[in-house]
C-alpha cells in the first residue's frame, strides 16, 4: 500500500508559533497593500493611512436657522417695551443653511420677528455676535484628523470625509484567497449523487467564512485527483493569491497527493497537529503565498480554517486577531477526550434556571448539522482526558449571547412534532430557539433532575399499571413540583422498505427470517417498548440479529431502512412517511412533556403551551405528518 | 412671510405609537414579500419559510476512515496472537467518503491493516458492525428541520442545505427604500462649494445606515426646490419602494415645500416631535408607502432616521427591533436640557481608574464629527432639566465595548500633536484610542482633581514665578501623586489673514484699529497669556472689540481668521501654518501633560510615553508642523 506520508502530531500551539514564524519569515503581514477608492465606496473599508479634513466644514459662515441676518450692534438694547426696528437694508431673510450675507453678523429666529410693514421688521431681543450662525470651521476644521489609519469606515465617516471635500481615499486591500476543492469524488449541488460521489458543498462554506473574516474570497472549479493538474492549479493559484486553501487532500489516504505536491512545490512548515477534529491540516508556503491544506471532513475543514487562516487575515489586514467571546457554562453529560490531542466540541447552549447549560450538538466530523445547531466551541484541552457531568466549562461562543438566552432547553425522547415547535416559535417576536438532545425518555427524567432542561419528552409504559409516565416520575423525581402535560399519542410500528419485500408482520418473523433490526438506545420509551412486546411474545433479544445496533431518533431508524442497511426497527409513523417507508402498526401510544412546576410561568415555556392548545394551523400541521391523535394535546394528565 | 406650515411638537413615545398604528394600518408589516434565491447567494439573507433536507446527508453508507472494507463477522475472535487473515474477496480497499461497497458491514482503519501478501491482509483485531461506515442520513436525515423561518442564514447553513439537495430557497425581500436630497443648494462631493452652497453628503451617510439596518437602499439624483417636480418624484418614488425618505424640507423655512406637497398626496400623520435635535420631522403615508421628511442636518437626520425608521425595516423583515446596548457611566460635565423635549446627545467614553466617564462628543446640530467621535448616545427625558456633573446615566453604545475600554481620556488644553498621538495609537496592536475634550489648562486640572482624565494637557504660565503649571498643580491637585511630563515648548502668537493685510504687529494695532479678535475661553492657557500681555502693555479688555466671543481650540480661532469674520486671535503657530495663515509670534510656552501616579502603569499611558519618548517618525511629524521644539519630551518637569 502506497501510503509513505507521514503526519506529525504536534501541539497546536507549537503548530501555530512555528506557521506564525514562517509567515513572517515571507513577510506575510508587512504586503500591507493598498488601494484607492472613492468615499462613496468605501463603506467597511479599513483606512490605509490617516485622512484628514481637505476643506473646513462649513465652509462659510452660515445661517443656523430660519430667520433673518442682522447686525447684532443694531439689536442693542431691544426688549419687548422698546422693539427695535430695522429697515430692509439692514435685515435679510435667511433659510438654514443660507451663507450669512456680508456684514451681518448674527441670525435672529423667525419666530422671534414681527413683520411691523413691507419693508420693515420689529425685534424685541437684543442679539449676541454670531448667534445662530454656524461659524466656518464650527463642525471640522481644515487639516484636522477625521479618521485614523486602520479605522473601519461607517456611514458617518463617509459623511464626515465629504463634508470636507475628501472624495477619494486610501484604503487596505484585503487578501485575496481561493478556495480549492480536490477529490474526484465531487459533484456539484443538484447533480443527483451516486453512492461514493459527493455534494461539493465545502468551497462555499469556506469560502463564506473567509469573506467573513475580512478575505476577498473566491472559488475554484474543482479538480480531480491527478497529481499534475494540482501541481498546476497550485502554482497558478500561489501566483494570483495571498492565501490558497485547498481542501481536500490532507490526509493520507491512496489518492492524496497533495502533501507530496507541496512538498515538490515549496515547504510544508506543519502536516499534522494534535487537534480533533482537523489532525491532518497541511500548513505550506510555496513560493511566498501560504497555502493551507484543510481535511475533507466540512466540520474538520471549517473549524481548522478557524484555528489558523482567521488570524491570518487579521494580521494580514493590519487588525487583532478578533476576541473570542467567551463564557462559563455547565457541561450536562460526561465527555471523554484523549490525552494529548486539543478536542473542539460543539455545544448548544440553554439557561435552565440559573444555571446556563452546554449540551454537545453532535459529534462525528461530517455532522454539519452538528455545526447549524451550535451555539459555541468547547475546547478539551489537550492535558485532560475530558469534562465530567456538572463540571463548569468555558465556551466560546459562535452565536450572539442574546440569542442563546432565548432558548428554550429540551432533553428526552424524540418526536417529529418537535421540528414543527421550534420553527413555530422561532417566528414569534421575540424569538424563541429550541435546543433538544434527544437522549430518551429516562434520559429526560434525568435531565430534569439535574436541572439541565426546561421540559422533557416522556413515553414511558409501566409494564405493572398499564399507565404511562406518572409512576417514573414518582420515583425518579419524588419531590419535584411538576405537571404533565400530554403533546400526543402516536403509532409506533415496525418501519420497513417501500412494499414491505421481507413480508415482515411482526418480530417473530424477524427472528425466524434472520432479518436485519436497527434497535433504539436503553432508556428510550421505544426500546421499553420493543423489549415489552419481545417479552410478551417470548423472543430473546439474542434470536433478532442487530438488537445491539443502537441508533438515537426515529429518523435515524427510519433512515437506516431506507438505505438498506437493515431490514426493520421500531418508530413512529411520522418518520416512515417522511423517508416513504412502509409500517406495521404495532401500539398507539402516550407523549408527554414534563415540566418543573418552576419553569412554569417562563415566557418560553408559556409559548409552548399556547402553541399547542391554541393553534389550529399547528394541529393541522402535526396531523399532516400522520400517526398522530392529539385528543389531549395540552391537557394536564398529572401534577404533583 | 410665506410660512404658515404648524409644526407639532408630539411626545415621542405618541409620535411612535400613532406612526406605528399608521403602518400597521396601510399593512406595512404584514407584506413580506419573498423572493427565491440560489443558496449560492443566499448568504446573511433570511428564510422566509422553514428549510427542510432535500434528501439525507450522508446519501449512502460512506467509509469514514481509510482502511479497507470488511464483513465485521470475518474478524470475530481476532487477536494479536491469532490475527485473522482476509483473502482478497473479502475486503476491499477504501478511502474516506467511498460508498461502502455492498455487502459489506465494517471499515478497519489502515494503521491497523497489515499486509501479509499481494492478496491477503492479516488483522488483529475484531471489529463492531457498521465502524467507521458514516450511514445513511447520519448527519441529516430528508426532510428534518435544517433552518426555521427568518433565520440568518450563514456559511454552514448553506452546506447544511446543499448536503442535501436545497439549491434554492425562499428569501424575504429586504423593503426598497430611497433617499431623496431636496435643495437648491446641494453640490456633489468634489465639485467647489460657493458660499451657500452645501456637498450634498447626506444621502450617503442615510443610505449607508439603510442598508446596514437590513434595507435595500439607493440614493436619488438630487431635487432643485421646486413643488412641481417634487410632487412627481415623490409619487414615482412612493410606488416603486417600501420606504421613500426626503432629505430636507421637514422644517418651516421658505423654501420648505415637501409637507404642503405630502399633504396633497397623501396624508400626514405626524409632523414635528419634541425631540432634539429632530423636531421638525414628518412622517406621512402616500398612497400605502411610508415617506420620512428628515430634517436637513446631518446629525438630526441620522438620529431622526434611527429613531423612527430603524425598527420599521426590522419589522418589515419580521424581526425584533435590535435591543440597544446600554451601559452605565459617569457625566463628566453637566447638562442642561429643555423641559418637554427628548434630547439625545452624543458623548464619548472611557475608563478612569474605575469609573466609566461620558463627556459630550460636540454640539450643534450640524457637527458630523460629534457623530464621528461618539461612543455612545445619552437620552435626557423630556421630564428632565438636564444631567449634573458626576451623575450616573445610561448610554447607548454606537460603537462596540471593547473599543471604549481601549479609550485613553485626555481632557485639558488642546495641542495640534493630540491628533498625531492619536494616530498613532490607533495603528498600535491592540488598538488604543484616544477621546480628547479641549477644555482648556484648568478646565484639564479640574477633570484630573474629579477622577474624570487619565492625562491633561496644561500651559498655565504663573506671572510671579515665571514658571509653568508647577504652581497650580500645588494649588488646585495638591495631595495627588502625579508627573509633569513635557510633551513639547511651542510657539503662541497671533493669527493672521495671508499676507496680513491689517499690518497687525500688536494688540496695541488691534485696539486703536478697532479690528475684531476671536478670544478663547476662560481657564485656557492661551486666555491666561492673552491677558497677561494686554496688562502689560495695559490695554483694557474693552478696548478689544470681540474679547467676548469665545472659541475653544486653536483651530477653531484659525479657521475664524480664515473665514474672514474675525481680524486676528492668539494661537500657536501649528493651526495657522494649517490653514495657510501668517503668524506674529508673541511668546514661547511650555506645554506639559499632567498623568496622576496611578496611572502611571496603565498600558495605554505607557503607550502615550513610549511613543513621546523614543518614536523618531513622530518627532518628525510634530515638527514638521511648525512652530515645535521638542528638546525636553518625555522629561519629568515635576514630581509630587
Amino acid at each position: 500500500m502506497n501510503r509513505t506520508i507521514y503526519v506529525s502530531n504536534k501541539p497546536l500551539d507549537e503548530a501555530k508559533r512555528i506557521w506564525r514564524q514562517a509567515l513572517t519569515d515571507h513577510h506575510f503581514f508587512d504586503r500591507s497593500p493598498t488601494e484607492i477608492v472613492r468615499v462613496d465606496d468605501c463603506l467597511g473599508r479599513l483606512t490605509a493611512e490617516p485622512v484628514f479634513a481637505g476643506t473646513s466644514s462649513p465652509s462659510y459662515n452660515a445661517a443656523a436657522m430660519d430667520g433673518i441676518a442682522v447686525h447684532f450692534e443694531d439689536l442693542a438694547g431691544a426688549s419687548d417695551s422698546s422693539p427695535v426696528h430695522l429697515p430692509r437694508d439692514r435685515y435679510q431673510l435667511v433659510n438654514t443653511g443660507n451663507a450669512l450675507p456680508e456684514g451681518f453678523n448674527a441670525v435672529v429666529m423667525i419666530e422671534d420677528v414681527h413683520q411691523a410693514s413691507d419693508t420693515e421688521v420689529e425685534l424685541g431681543m437684543p442679539a449676541t455676535p454670531w448667534q445662530h450662525v454656524r461659524t466656518i470651521g464650527e463642525d471640522i476644521v481644515a487639516t484636522e484628523l477625521i479618521l485614523p489609519e486602520g479605522h473601519r469606515i461607517r456611514p458617518i465617516d463617509q459623511g464626515a470625509m465629504l463634508a470636507t471635500g475628501v472624495t477619494e481615499i486610501m484604503v487596505k486591500r484585503p487578501p485575496k484567497a481561493v478556495v480549492i476543492p480536490t477529490g474526484s469524488e465531487l459533484i456539484q449541488p443538484g447533480e443527483p449523487a451516486r453512492p461514493g460521489q459527493i455534494i461539493e458543498f465545502n468551497s462555499r462554506i469556506l469560502a463564506g467564512y473567509l469573506q467573513e473574516w475580512g478575505a476577498d474570497a473566491r472559488r475554484a472549479a474543482p479538480l480531480a485527483d491527478d497529481p499534475e493538474s494540482l501541481r498546476q492549479t497550485i502554482l497558478t493559484a500561489t501566483r494570483e493569491n495571498d492565501i490558497v486553501i485547498l481542501n481536500a487532500g490532507a490526509s493520507a489516504g491512496t489518492k492524496d497527493f497533495t502533501a507530496q505536491v507541496l512538498a515538490d512545490l515549496g515547504r510544508i512548515i506543519v502536516h499534522g497537529v494534535a487537534i480533533k477534529p482537523g489532525k491532518p491540516v497541511i500548513l505550506a508556503i510555496v513560493g511566498d503565498t501560504p497555502v493551507i491544506g484543510l481535511p475533507g471532513y466540512p466540520v474538520s475543514a471549517v473549524l481548522t480554517m478557524r484555528l489558523f487562516v482567521r488570524e491570518m487575515i487579521a494580521g494580514f489586514l493590519g487588525l487583532e486577531a478578533p476576541a473570542p467571546q467567551i463564557i462559563e457554562a455547565t457541561m450536562s453529560r460526561p465527555l471523554h477526550s484523549s490525552m494529548g490531542v486539543d478536542q473542539f466540541v460543539r455545544v448548544t447552549l440553554g439557561n435552565v434556571g440559573d444555571t446556563l447549560m452546554a449540551t454537545p450538538s453532535g459529534k462525528g466530523a461530517g455532522a454539519v448539522m452538528s455545526l447549524v445547531r451550535a451555539d459555541g466551541l468547547l475546547t478539551i484541552p489537550a492535558g485532560s482526558e475530558g469534562v465530567g457531568a456538572g463540571e463548569k466549562v468555558a465556551i466560546e461562543l459562535v452565536r450572539p449571547k442574546v440569542e442563546v438566552d432565548s432558548t428554550l432547553v429540551f432533553i428526552g425522547s424524540h418526536d417529529n412534532i418537535l421540528d414543527l415547535i421550534a420553527n413555530q416559535l422561532h417566528k414569534q417576536r421575540p424569538i424563541i430557539r429550541i435546543s433538544s438532545a434527544h437522549v430518551g425518555s429516562m434520559g429526560g427524567i434525568m435531565a430534569i433532575r439535574r436541572n439541565e432542561a426546561h421540559l422533557a419528552g416522556c413515553h414511558l409504559l409501566d409494564e405493572e399499571t398499564g399507565e404511562y409516565n406518572i409512576s417514573f416520575l414518582k420515583r425518579f423525581l419524588p419531590s419535584l413540583p411538576l405537571r404533565l402535560i400530554n403533546l400526543c399519542y402516536r403509532q409506533q410500528g415496525l418501519i420497513v422498505r417501500k412494499g414491505n419485500p421481507k413480508n415482515i408482520k411482526n418480530f417473530s418473523d424477524i427472528a425466524k427470517g434472520g432479518l436485519v433490526f436497527i434497535n433504539r438506545q436503553g432508556g428510550a420509551g421505544t426500546r421499553l417498548l420493543t423489549d415489552k412486546i419481545l417479552g410478551e411474545a417470548n423472543i430473546k433479544s439474542a434470536e433478532i440479529k442487530g438488537y445491539d445496533h443502537e441508533e438515537y431518533t426515529h429518523m435515524s431508524v427510519a433512515a437506516a431502512v431506507a438505505g438498506g442497511s437493515v431490514d426493520t426497527g421500531m418508530g413512529i409513523l411520522a418518520a416512515a412517511k417522511a423517508l416513504d417507508l412502509d409500517f406495521i402498526p404495532v401500539a398507539e401510544e402516550r407523549y408527554d412533556l414534563i415540566i418543573p412546576e418552576r419553569f412554569i410561568a417562563n415566557r418560553k415555556v408559556i409559548a409552548v403551551l399556547e402553541l399547542m392548545k391554541s393553534n389550529r394551523g399547528f394541529h393541522e400541521e402535526i396531523l399532516a405528518l400522520g400517526g398522530y391523535n392529539l385528543r389531549d394535546c395540552g391537557k394536564i394528565m398529572y401534577r404533583q
